[in-house]
């Protein structure tokens, strides 16, 4: 958590972290500056010192409100700067940050950069640091930056903003589920009052009002996925699509704070009405393994061991799984878990890419989401919560909700 | 604009592009592949040559949709790379993409990087590639990239979508209109029926629900500053400020087509019942500003030499402007204009930061926001529409809306 973070800094001997970009929908930032409206910042931070914030005269008052203390990027002629490079930005901006960076009193160090941004202009922006300041060693950081390894654990003012989003979350999803069961089915189609078909498009509709009337955004959308569709994980569900009973439907929400702050990730899968024989034996095994990991998740324990496990339970009864073949399309065919937090995917790892160094420990948030996947028989089943990692080592959901598999409708 | 793209990788000397990260809210990757649920992608463009996405294997439909051609990251055998690399991700992580790319036919020449990711993994990464593949040189693009020299203009289909959004913003504008002069006033302040104080967090509210409803995102948020909050160009306003009558309020409004396409970026200034004497002088001068830029406006003009003419008609009204002074926290006090698209502010630049080619040209989409700010008498005023530079070369507001100060209310 963030205050592990001088010690993690002096673990990866790094002296400073610097975050370019926004203060919002940018998680690196944000963990520094809550989520506020500056826009291309730089925030520095030395190891054992406070952030300092450099940004534009237009966002002073914003820049301020974040409590951190703030330098004005505008103070700098720029005008100057770019006659001096000869009229090539790059250069310029290359001195710019150097002037900034020394102001702020990093002049040599190893260096880590953070912050969403464009690829090649970081990149070029970068480089072009690195031969002004060969003192500057700017860390190649990857898998698990210092800053992730900071933010993988939460302190107890961010579990609490975490339940709060993720009980919202739930509120909304029983929403969906009021409205799906006030409508009747006619000719074992879901339809309104004047007999039209209610489509994913009309339930989407509904959830993105029910979020944004509680002030929380969903700029990765929400995937509501029947029959075939929800057989492939990431389908987000053709809007057009009717709602057959009987069907399941992959209901998978992920909303996120305004401005882009804490994400919820929750998923149901739903059978309108009756659930066929085989939705109920597919989800009786998701069932079975989401229940049997909740009883066995502990603290200090490798996630791909937990993977394994999940794998094996999957296996035991008949299933193909990522385990014999890493790009098996049918079957349990992604990690059981992820790490959750200001990214709605962050380490630790547990499935494709996950190391042995990616342990599940106290204070973390992960989901937990078994599922199966059989796209030649139109049928998909995920079961997704997310569990806090207590310090007492026990596991805890942020917000519970029933695990029915159908939603009844008028009949 | 995007057919241009042959013609300016050549002249910029680029062999391929590419693209890294997710597919929605990145604005680089969906300039090709449109709003998709793809998150770490690559996408290769060979000079001349049909697109190229690489995905994982959960999210194949949604890549699919994109017309795309695609390949399956998963079919690499991760685990393998990831054991011969020493167990480093980085050098793992290096090495696929040094895969995928040979697979896509980029083994050498000069290549450019976009997409949104984080600035430090990005460094890390190309600059492990640079190593690994000498024979490809990455371009420093820095100010004015080959890519957003093709999005700086826009085709007509792309015009048409930024006209649908703009109008349904204006639309939005509109109902807060309405809403704002359907209240009464007590004691000089908006109140609603019970006589409690309607405020910023009320009247957002109703904004995103009513962006909701059309299924328009807003990332960035909205402007709706008070007083004094609008003397500052970019405060957001506080949500628990009342508005009272007679203050301009600036309400800067700048949605974005669901999963992250077009922006649109209109500001109004509003007093609400009456203006006040000094609002009113402002706002006339604002106004004047607007209609001598709009009515001067034409294609192949430097941007320097608009954003000097504002300064010079803001400078012969008395007030301090950028001209004099870069760093200026009274009068016009930031770029007249911007290049809008796929981003909100994207080039050309006509502020600080502009260079001698920036050029406006037919088929760009600019705003025009003359503005002006007095922090210590505690009133800002800004008018901002979006032009659409016809191939005709006449200017035209993508979507007109009237231009009063004062919006009515109840007594």
């Amino acid at each position: 958590m963030k205050t592990d973070l001088p010690t993690l800094m002096q673990a990866g001997n790094l002296d400073a972290l610097i975050v370019l970009g926004d203060a919002f929908h940018n998680p690196a930032m944000v963990y520094f500056t809550g989520v506020a409206h500056v826009s291309g910042a730089l925030l520095v931070v030395k190891r054992d010192q406070q952030p300092l914030l450099f940004c534009h005269a237009m966002e002073r008052e914003e820049a301020a409100a974040t409590g951190i203390p703030t330098r004005s990027i505008t103070d700098y002629d720029y005008r100057a700067i770019f006659a001096e490079s000869g009229k090539d930005p790059l250069r310029a901006n290359a001195q710019l940050f150097q002037m900034m960076l020394k102001d702020a009193g990093v002049t040599s160090g190893r260096v880590a950069v953070y912050g969403q941004n464009d690829a090649g202009r970081a990149h070029a922006l970068l480089s072009a640091l690195e031969e002004n300041m060969p003192q500057v060693e700017f860390a190649a950081e990857f898998h698990k930056s210092t800053l992730m390894q900071a933010r993988m654990t939460k302190d107890t003012a961010e579990v609490e903003r975490m339940r709060n989003i993720a009980r919202q979350t739930t509120e909304v999803v029983g929403q969906v589920a009021e409205f799906l069961s006030s409508q009747r089915a006619k000719n074992d189609i879901l339809v309104d009052k004047k007999g039209e078909a209610i489509t994913v498009g009309t339930v989407k509709s509904k959830i993105n009002l029910w979020l944004a009337e509680r002030g929380l955004e969903y700029p990765e959308g929400t995937i509501f996925a029947p029959g075939r569709e929800g057989s492939v994980p990431h389908n987000m569900g053709n809007p057009a699509s009717p709602l057959r009973l009987g069907v399941p439907i992959v209901f998978d929400i992920f909303p996120i704070e305004a401005g882009g702050g804490f994400f919820a990730d929750f998923t149901r899968t739903w059978c309108l009405g009756h659930a066929s024989d085989e939705a109920q034996e597919l989800y009786a095994d998701v069932r079975f393994v989401y229940e049997t990991i909740m009883t066995e998740l502990k603290p200090d324990t490798r996630c791909i061991d937990i993977q394994g496990r999940a794998c094996q339970l999957f296996a035991e009864r008949g299933h193909a799984t990522m385990a014999e073949n890493p790009a098996t399309k049918e079957g349990f065919v992604h990690g059981l878990a992820h790490g959750l937090g200001l990214d709605v995917h962050e380490p630790p790892t547990f499935g494709r890419g996950a190391t042995e160094e990616d342990i599940l420990q106290r204070n973390m948030v992960v989901t937990i989401e078994p599922g199966l996947y059989y796209p030649e028989r139109g049928l998909g089943t995920r079961i997704e919560d997310a569990v806090y990692m207590r310090p007492d080592g026990k596991s805890e959901i942020l917000a519970p909700y029933p695990l029915d598999l159908v939603i009844p409708v008028k009949s």
